[in-house]
Parts: structure tokens; sequence; C-alpha cells
């Protein structure tokens, strides 16, 4: 039988799941499972074979599923249980690699395979980023325990950014300190832009090395990204991923005393032992401005299309900020790509459902010479082949395009791209191709 | 005999004084002194009277002086001792007003005449930012016990920032909170940007109202400021002034996280009290993020001149994170203002005297249609009328300006100001002119 990849996409309370075979010649999706509001009873469970995806089974999860490793488990019971899918002979047993999107990095510049050294390395990286970091880290480690046979790769959404220079990742603080606890601008959502770098070299004809842009990663979780000769060299998010601009529930940058002034009535704290306070602490500030802020906190909904639309003045405040936050990086990254650049591109959830927030955008960044919207194409995304279509009037010399990067189609560019690798190198060597 | 003004500027750990005459016709600086240093033992002194300049006295301040209220008793105390400025008929009893920088106005959008209620509402601010005003409000009540009769007014550096919309103070966090808690973008060095504004005003022959610029507030404390039509609409300091650029000892903008990780080892942390503790760590936090990073913390150095015309490695970092942060601003008040700007214009100890640091930065923001240097004129200063000279090479709309806003300048600009109001207007309805 043919091997069987996993890959594994583990959010805060989220887990996605997709499984492909490799064969010789082709690689082919048999199934996805997803498994949604994890931690609350019960988590909701959808799944599909690729052979008949309008047979997508959506349900509750059993009760008892309630951590990640419950869910990861659950998935794995309910693909082996079904008879559409052994019936062509898999089994448990055929499953060689494990694909992991780990958000934080670090300093890993490149995927890594999981051993109990690079486990550990994650595991104490996990202290910079608890509420990305950990539910992946849970998954690796239940794989180790049920498919021991399998290869956990581990994917990061940092390492696009390990090309950021110096001065640019390099906080102006004690260099002794930052450099003992891993203090600097790290980056995420690398996996997108490198889909979109992909995508935009593609639908302009130009080599990756010659794609110079701007890319805005604008969903609940939203960035910016300076592309230069197709390298990062710049991008919103930071040591984590609360830096930069707002999100759905995420506060995106504030005074980095803030959140003494927000948690100043002290509860809590003070009551243990220092080791436990500090833990709290991190933990409580890390809950506070990623899941506790954001749109949603200012206007009640995390439903971004009800924020562009309504004249209610939390919603029109909550827009007018993400446009002014979003062009302060567009502003900064112009003069930093000293203006050479072929075009600003949107993706993510909001920058391809939300005409209004690229409209609102373009309006503004009129002045540094980018396309201005066509209303049209904006409005209405016509049949477009490929993921990028241009939403611009075509008057200058800077575009204006949309990329579509939804996660699916991610997951399998990259698995894609792995599989291809996996032809002529062994996964050991992955390492060194990317 | 004519009343006297006492101005007043306490920063961390320093004391500037200046101490003015008010004739019917005419306004007069007396003296001006100014101990650094204080809190070390012992504090440094300096003092001079106008009449005589030259003879400027320095010394060791006495090792009783400790405290700013003490250096302010010191300093009054030397004044009144000195027979060149009470021969002329001065005495304590003469001063009618006392002047006093204070940092952070919170939500006071005007200067103020302290009385109970104001210098509890100050208090109650301080919290926001113990560092900052803290020294002010010490002095604030020494004068009232010492010179009963003064009326003390508070001058605010958030106060010119009071135009700023919604959508540019707020923060994306929970509203409740922040307004229970007043969390907002304040913004500072007011006075600088007020006296930048009139002064380019001058130079371009046109009114307030229809000046719109990019503001570079460059010295160990460092901002900018984006002015629209005479207004303050964007400013880099937040909620504090750690926010923002990198200063000397500031770190200006980082994950909003991670303080936690610098002081991960929690010592001190958990055998006070909640409120003990809370004090602690905001205190801390503050001290870290403002006294011990910044360019020295990166250098070694806080002599700016050393570092950008240095080789060496740190150096050169130190010198090109100031230029990528200053550029994301400019980038990002360009795109705000729409690129309708008069100027670009450099202050501050840095704005003024490092010809590099504004080469790098006019170099980089070419791409934006701003004015490119001049080397001559860049790096000789020549003589010029008033405080505001042209170090671009004229080619463009937009100007490359430099002006100097020395502290003493600044200060006497203030308080002429001050006092051609007091003679049409009383102090009390000096709030309503503002």
């Amino acid at each position: 039988m043919p091997p069987l990849i996993l890959a594994v996409n583990a959010g805060s309370s989220s887990l996605k799941l997709a499984v492909f075979r490799s064969d010789e010649q082709q690689v082919s999706l048999l199934a996805t499972g997803s498994l949604s509001s994890v931690g609350s009873s019960p988590a909701k469970f959808s799944y599909a074979l690729a052979s008949s995806p309008d047979a997508k089974r959506k349900s509750d999860a059993p009760r008892s599923v309630q951590t990640h490793t419950d869910a990861f488990e659950y998935f794995l019971r309910v693909l082996f249980d079904d008879e559409g899918f052994t019936s062509e002979g898999h089994a448990r047993e055929h499953i060689t690699h494990i694909c992991h999107r780990v958000v934080h990095g670090g300093r890993f510049t490149k995927p890594v395979v999981i051993e109990q050294d690079t486990y550990d390395r994650l595991a104490a990286l996990s202290d910079l980023a608890p509420l990305h970091n950990n539910r992946a880290l849970d998954i690796i480690r239940s794989c180790h325990d049920s498919l021991p046979n399998a290869l956990s790769i581990a994917f990061f959404d940092s390492v696009f950014h390990s090309t950021l220079e110096p001065h640019i990742y390099t906080y102006s603080i004690s260099p002794t300190i930052a450099k003992e606890k891993s203090l600097r601008k790290y980056g995420f959502h690398g996996l997108s832009y490198a889909f979109i770098l992909r995508s935009i070299s593609s639908y302009l004809h130009k080599p990756h090395s010659e794609i110079s842009i701007i890319a805005l990663h604008l969903g609940s979780g939203a960035s910016a990204c300076a592309i230069r000769n197709g390298q990062s060299v710049n991008t919103s998010m930071g040591l984590t991923p609360v830096s930069g601009l707002p999100g759905g529930t995420r506060a995106g940058d504030v005074d980095p005393s803030l959140i003494f002034h927000y948690t100043a009535d002290g509860h809590n704290v003070g009551r243990m032992s220092a080791d436990a306070t500090r833990e709290l602490r991190i933990t409580e500030a890390e809950k506070i401005l990623n899941m506790e802020s954001g749109w949603k906190a200012l206007t009640g909904t995390a439903d971004f299309h009800e924020i562009a639309t309504s004249d209610k003045l939390s919603h029109k405040l909550a827009f007018d900020i993400l446009v002014d936050r979003v062009c302060q990086f567009v502003g900064g990254y112009f003069v930093q790509l000293e203006g050479k650049i072929d075009a600003l591109v949107f993706a993510g959830g909001l920058g391809e459902n939300s005409p209004e927030l690229r409209k609102a955008i373009l309006d503004r960044c009129a002045c540094l010479g980018i396309d201005t919207v066509d209303p049209k194409k904006n409005s209405s995304a016509e049949e477009h082949e490929g993921p990028v279509y241009e939403i611009g009037m075509g008057g200058t010399r800077i575009r204006a395009l949309v990329c579509e990067t939804n996660e699916e189609v991610r997951v399998l560019f990259y698995f894609i791209s792995l599989l291809t690798l996996t032809r002529f190198y062994s996964w050991k060597s992955l390492e060194s191709v990317f």
C-alpha cells in the first residue's frame, strides 16, 4: 500500500486535519476533518472523504473529547472506522509522516523532523507563545505514542521571516538579556506569505527572486509583510503574534506597559510562589491581549462583514482603526522597500472577502502610487484562474491584487511541495532543501 | 516690585529652572539654574544670572540635596542669597506664578492652575507614568508649602495631542476597561511640537492652520508627530512615553508581552501583598523599558554622535534601528496625511546635531517625494535667522527642514507666550484661552 501522510493544524481551540496518499506519480487528498470549540462541550466535528465531498458529516463530537489530543484520536478513530476509507486497504500503520503546523519556531530557519532534542527545543519555545505552540506540542507527543512508526515534521509560521536583517528583528533592549532569553522579532503567518509569494510569482510570470510586494494577511489574525526580491524583509508580528495589527480578539500594538494598567487590580497576584505568579501573569497577559481584545472586544461581534457595513459608532470605530493601522504598515514598508514594489496584495479572510476594507485601504494608499480601486472588480470577484486576481484600475505601476489563501489550498500546496520533494530526498535531508 | 515668574522642568533625575520678571511692557529672563544626577550624591549644580551669563557657577550640590524637592529648595536658597539678584530688590514673596512642565496630562486638554482637585487628578494620573510625573508633583507640593502665595500652573506635554481622533487614540482592547482605567494613546513632547509648529508657520509665512508637516523630535527621548492643518493627528508615543521610537535609554515599541519574558526569573515577585507586587512590577517594567534600554543598552554609550560615526557593529546596528523605526513612522504618517505635507521637520538634539541621521532618513524617504539632502547645507548648519533652516536641494514640493528647539528657547517661548497673555487675561481664565 502507498504511504499515508497526515497534515495537522492545531489552533487554540480548533484542530484541522488532512490525509494524503503518496503514490509513485501522484499525490492525492483522501480525507479532511476538523474539530472546533475544542475544550467546550461538545466540540463540533466535521469530516469528509475527498471522493465524496458532498457527503460531508457534521456532528457534535462525543463529550469525552475534551482536549486537542482527544480530538486528534477521535479523528483517527472515525477515519479508520470509515469503510469508505478502509475499503481501499488503508490502515493506521500506513501513516509514515505527520506534518504539523507550529506557530512559533524561534530560531529554527527550516522545517525539522521532530526527535527528542527538537521536541525539547520546541517545548522551551512554548514559553514564548504559550497560547500558540502548546496544542501542537500536545499532538506531537500524542503522535509519538499512538503512531510510533510515523515521523513528525514541524513546519513553522516563523520560518519565512528568517531572512529579516538584524536591524529589523532586534529590539532596543539589553542585548545580553535579548540573547539569553531569545527576545527578538520572529514574525508569523509564514506559510501564508510563502503561498502568496508563489502565487504572485506565477501570476506575474516572474521568478520568486524578482518579486517585491507588500502583502497583507488580514484575517481574525492579521499581519503585514514586506517582501523584497522574494524574501521577507519586515513583518508586523514580533516576538509573539500579539504585536502589529489588531485582529478579531487580538490587540495588536499597544503601549508596552499597558497590560500592567489593564490588570491593575492585581487579583490573583502575590498569593503564590514566584514561579507560579510569573506563569499566571504571562498567561494572563497573553490571554487578555490575544483572546479578549481586538475588534470583537470593541464591537461585540467577530463578524467583520457586519462591522464593515454597519453604521454603528463602535463598528465604524473598529473599521477605522484597522484601516489606519494597516495603512501605517503599508506606508512604513513602502519606505523600507524604497517604493520599488510590484503590488499591494490582499489575502486572508478579510483581505479576500471585504471589498469595503480593500477600498478604504487603497483610497488612502493612492498617494503612494498604488493602483486605485476598480469598483466593479473589487465588489464582484470575477471568475479567475488560479488564486490571484486584480482589483485595480490598472492605471499605475503598482498593482492592487487579491490572493486567495484559504487554509485547504494552503495545506494542499504545502504537502504537494513536500511530497514532490520526498520523491527525490529523504525526510532527513529535507532540512537542507528548505 | 514687578512680579517674578518661576519656570520648572523636572526630569527623572534632573531639574531645570528659570526666573522671569514681568514688567509692564516687557518680559525678561533673570536667572537660570539646573541640577543633574539628582538622587546620586552629590548632584551637579549650575547657576547663572542672565545679566552675566559668562559668570556661570558650576559646582557639586551639598550632599543634603537628595531629592527633587531638596534641589528646588537649594536653587531658591542660592537665588535669594545671591546679592547680584537680591540687590535689584527681588524677594521670595514676589514670586506670583510657578509654571511646571508636567509630562502626562491624561485627559487635560489645556494648562491648568493647580488647586487641590487638579492636584488629586494629577496624582491619580501619575500611576500611568510613575517615572515621569512624580517629580513634578513633588515640586508642586513643595511650592504649595514654601511659596504659599504663588499660583502653580501645569503645562502638559500631552495637551498638544488632544486633537487626536478616536480611531487614532483608541487601543483595540475592551472599551469598558479602557474607559475605567483611562487607557488610550495620549502622546507627549507637545511643548516641543507646539514650538515647531509656530516656528515653521513663521518660516513658511503661512498661518498655523495651513501647516501640515511630519515632525520628528529626535533626542534621547524621541517621537514623531503628524500635523494636519496645525493640529496633531497622530504621534508615536502612546499611553506612556515608552511606546514608539527608541531613545537613549528607552525601548520604544516592543511586543506587548516582551517584558514578561525579560523579567522571567520572577525575582522579588510573589513575596509581597497584591498591591505591593503590582506597584513593583509597573515600576520595574517602566524602569527597564525607560531607563535600561534604548541605544545606550545596545551600544554602551549614550553619545549619539559616537554611534552615528563609528564602524563598530553594535553602533551601526543601533543607528540602523533608529533610521528604520523613524522611516516606518514617516511612511505611515505620509499615508495618513495622504501625502499632503509641506515639510519633514527634524528637531531635538539628534535632529539638530546629527547630519548622518538626517541624511540616512532623507535618503530613504526620497521615494515619498520628500526633498533630498544638500550635503553642504546638511553638514554645516549655516547662519540663519530664527530657529528654522533648510537642508534639502529644493527640487521637490516637500521640504526638508531643521527646527532648533533647545530647551531654553522653548522655555522662553512658552513663558513669553504666557506672559503676553497675562497682560490681557487673568491666570484663572487662561484655561479658556489655550
